[in-house]
Formats: C-alpha cells, structure tokens, sequence
C-alpha cells in the first residue's frame, strides 16, 4: 500500500480507525456518541458538495474542512451559543480519494472546532460519485438567552460583527476572476485577508461573549439575529421579516474592509457575496452602543422600523437616507 | 411549474418551505433548533447514498427515507435509548430530481420516527451529483443505562431480539436475484415478510423498554452490546472484541425466519446478510432468560466467554458445539 493510499485501498475499516485518531480515545467505540448537555442544546446541521460549495481549485483539504466546521459552528453562535460541544461528520468520496485529502480535511475540522471547546463526535462514511460532507454540530445554549431572527422589534439598532464581502474578494482572487490591472491595484494585505477569510472564516462565538458582557444592567435578553453566510443584506431582510419589520440599512455605514471600497464590486460584494459568516444582530440601541464599543470590528449598519399593515408587500430592506429598496442577486443552490 | 417541479423550478427557499411542513410549526424558523434533552444525550449520523445503500429498482423515496430513519434510530436504540428527541436531515440530489421523490423521503423519515416521540429536527439541502441522505439522530438517555459493546463479560448469555436474514432475502426477492424455481418454492408469507423487512426495518426501542422491564431486582445495569446492521456475526464479534471476550454461536439456534431453513443461503444470510436492525446483547443469564420470556421473538443464540492472554489471536466467533471460527463473507464500502 502506498504512503499516501486510495480509500478504496485502506478499506472501511482501516478508515474508521484512522478517522478516530482525531477524536477523543473511545469515542469511536460504540454504535453512537454520549454527551452530558447543558439545560438547552442547539443542533444544526449543513451539507458541503465538491463543486457546489467548495472546488480542489480554491479548497485543499484543510481549507474544506476548516470551512464546513466554521459553517456549522457560525450556526450554532447565531442561535446564542458561547462555544459547541462538537460535530459529527458525514463524509462521502470515491474511492479513487487519496487518504491525505480526507486528512486535511479533519485536521481542518479539529483545527477549527477545538479552540471553541468542541471534539469530533463520530460520523459515517461512504462511497460516493462526488466528495461532500454533511456536519452536525451541537452546543450548549444558556436557558433564555436564544437569538432568534423573529426577535428584533422597531428601533432596534442594527448591528454587524465584521466586515462584509471579503470572502467574496478572496474567492474571486482564487478563482483568477479579477482583471490584472484591477488585482494589482489592491494592496497585498487586503489580498492576504480576503484569501484568509475565504479560506478560513471564524465562527464568531467571540462575539456572543462581547454581546453578554455587553448588556446594560436590567436589559432583558432580547436578541434578533442570525448569520451572515447568504450575505449580509439576506441576513439583514431575513431578520426584519421574521420580526415583523422594515430594516433600513445605511448606505454611509456599509460594513466595507479598510482598502476595499476602491473596488467596482465592493458594494454588491458586501451585501450580496455571502460566507462572511458574521452576526446581524438587532438591539435595543444602548445595548447596540455597549456591543459595538465592546467588539473592536463591528459597527451599526442600520436599524430596525415599523411596517406599517397596509405596507406588507413594501420592500423589506431598504436604505435608510432615502428608502428606496436594497437590490441585491442572491444565489440559490438549485439554480 | 408542472405539478410535481424537479428541484431546479422549485428553487431552494421552495424546497426549504415544503420541507418545514414535516417539521413541527417554526421548527425550521431560525439558523438551528433548539432543544431540552435529557440527563445524557446520544447522538449519531449515518449516510446513505444511492447507488451504495439503495436504488430507485429496489426502493423508492418512501422506503429510502423510512430506512434512513431507521438506520439512525437503530443506533440510538442500540446505545439504550427507548425513544427518540428527533433527527436532522442533510439532502442531497441533483436539480432534475422530482418534488414527489423527495416528499416521498421526508413521509417516509417521519412515518419511521414519529411513533417513537421524535421530531424533525432541521437540515440542509444542496444539489450534487448523487442523491443521498446525511442523518444525524438524537435521543434521550436515562444516566447510567447505556448499553455498550465493551460491556460484555464471560459467561454472558449472547441474545437477539428476532430473526436474521430475512432483510437479505427480500433484497434478493426485490433484484430479482433468486432462481425461478427457489423464488417460487418459498411461501408468500415469507416472501412479504422479507421485504418488508428490507424495506421497512424497525428500530428496536421496544426491545430496549422489554430489557428494562425484564432486569432481575438488584441487577446492576450491566449491558453488552450492539445493533446487528453490519450482520449477526459481525455484531456478536464486535461484542466480543470490544469486550475481550470469544463469542461463541449456536450453530443449532440460529434466528432464522420460520420457513426460511428452506433456503441454501440461509444460514449465510443469517450471520451475513446485514441491514437486519435488531439488537445484539450481552446479558448476565438470569436476565437474558428473563429478557427472552418478556420479548416475543428474542432469542438465546450463544454466550461469551474467556479469551485466555496466550489466544489473543484466536477466532473472536467460534461456533458452541466444536469451538471451529465461523466465516462469514463481509462488505466492506470501500472495496
């Protein structure tokens, strides 16, 4: 057998033996992982497909699994989660797949997931015509401190962890999708900090601690939110319809990388380029100010306002300086 | 948009809505569920891909979704849980594929899990190039009532919960891989049987309720054991192995169907045939007798006992009457 084998080589078994070496001793021992939650468990699962979600041309092993980690686990911070108790992991290859790929891909996963608390919980594997990998991740939630989309309300602030668009800048200079002259103009630290965020988002639990330490005394837990990884005006609208409101963001206060605003596309890219994987929170507006003084990098994008009944078929996100609607193209995975 | 749209007219939000209505109401409102679980938690993911653990010859969406429920669940109930919080469901498949398919599955995930107590949880849908389903379950657990592989001891007596192999035969009877003359000696009552076993297995929580009520006063929960979806043998030998043990079988008191002795594959599908879905336990005698009497269709089929330092690589599945290795043909996905 070669040092580096196929999967079809190494068989099923010597798989699972080597899969397991990434999680705690014993873990892999049973028909299924035992874990002691806390009061309230947060659960979430997402699929990764080759060529849809990630391609070999962007995304080694490392980076693919660093970003299906990262995706699942910016889920479990948009619900309120502080850290995660871990993942289990779907993973489908053909069995031509070198074993250094699915390596990196879970020394990815680790390299992700452990600075947050979390180990490797167990999974499955099989054969497949496509590489994917379909994670779970669990974390525990303090019982009332949820964030909810549905929970912004009129007069909230709204509020953003980070800035937006640069996983879009970085998959564009991976892709080689930037003309020359437009690629050289840009500094070498925005090019290194947009492949970083693309290639190895952070889930923002960071930004759950700034929010509880944040909370003037006597606020009751009242959090809207959700994550920006459809982007950030999807993040912003999926609030205001959940909650009943208008978001109203501001065209002065886009969440722009230092540097990028040189860019033709940085206005689409920050609303609409997706896997930012920050928070859009809507808070009361001392809670908002408290929050953005605590977390260096976030900001007040906006705010929330009342839909008037009559106005249910008015745009749900609109500018805030003159209230025409924010366009932006989406992405829909089928089509 | 014809009456049953391939998912590339239904577009993903569609998608996502349609599915929502298999989930309790708001269920899939926000970026992850939340829940109360128990004291102890098990979780487990299993995939199932096309083409690897089923075919649109042998199965349709109905039966692909019951058996991808009933795989999870298998593994909750052999961990000793005796219901279910819910499951997770990461669906993949290409753009062409047809609503009525994919409702199919989510009938069929829900017609499994729901008399068990359980709900769906959340999930994630992509296209890709292979329709599969990533699984991941969720399931209380009373503190310190687990049931585990390593947990067996010598003189354990070795039980199953119902007969082995008659998965395997209704797969053979569904490829139409059985001879005309064999197909047609076997009575029709088998014949449904198998395929509704193949078809439609069940978890076995209330083998798990039956193992509860039947252990003896002062018994000391003490459990060995797993569920026999790789096959008896490999089951009672990953008992054994886990648990530093031989198991030894009876070859005189398989768990064959009635009426299935018949069949020359018989006793190879019964050790062999996987996808059978009961449960493989390791059980003081006293309670293994009482756990016979109070489950209909369990069975005494062997015991452990010592594996001596000096045999360590003796045979871990030996057969009770002559202590000869018994062989058995396994499948290996990656081979």
């Amino acid at each position: 057998m070669a040092d580096d084998p196929r999967l079809g080589e190494l068989g099923e078994w010597e798989l699972i033996d080597r899969l397991a070496a990434f999680a705690p001793a014993g873990q892999f021992a049973d028909d299924a992982a035992v874990l002691q939650p806390a009061a309230e468990l947060v659960v979430n699962t997402d699929v990764l497909v080759e060529g849809v979600h990630f391609s070999d041309a962007t995304t080694d092993g490392y980076a693919a699994g660093w970003r299906a980690a990262a995706a699942n686990l910016s889920d479990l911070a948009a619900m309120g989660c502080r850290s995660a108790h871990g993942l289990t992991v779907g993973l489908v290859a053909p069995a031509d797949t070198r074993w250094s790929w699915v390596e990196g891909v879970y020394r990815g996963l680790q390299a992700c997931l452990s600075p947050h608390g979390g180990v490797l919980l167990g999974g499955d594997c099989s054969s497949g015509s496509q590489r994917l990998l379909a994670i779970t991740a669990l974390g525990p939630l303090q019982a009332g401190a949820a964030i909810r989309r549905g929970d912004g309300r009129p007069g909230d602030a709204l509020v953003c962890t980070g800035p937006h668009g640069l996983s879009r800048l970085g998959l564009a200079l991976l892709q080689e999708a930037l003309a020359a002259p437009q690629r050289q103009a840009l500094p070498a630290e925005l090019k290194k900090a947009a492949i970083a965020a693309h290639r190895f988002p952070r889930p923002r639990f960071d930004a759950v601690q700034a929010l509880h330490r944040s909370r003037p005394s006597g606020q009751p837990w009242r959090v809207g939110g959700t994550d920006s990884s459809d982007g950030l005006a999807a993040a912003a609208a999926a609030i205001a319809r959940a909650s009943g409101c208008r978001a109203q963001l501001s065209r002065t206060a886009l969440p722009l990388a230092p540097a990028m605003a040189e860019l033709a596309e940085a206005e689409a890219w920050c609303l609409g380029g997706g896997e930012d994987f920050e928070l859009v929170l809507a808070l009361e507006p001392a809670w908002a100010a408290a929050m953005v003084a605590a977390l260096p990098g976030s900001q007040r994008i906006g705010q929330l306002s009342a839909l008037e009944p009559e106005a249910e078929k008015a745009a749900a996100l609109v500018w805030e300086q003159d209230g025409s609607p924010v366009k932006v193209g989406g992405y829909s995975h089928f089509h």
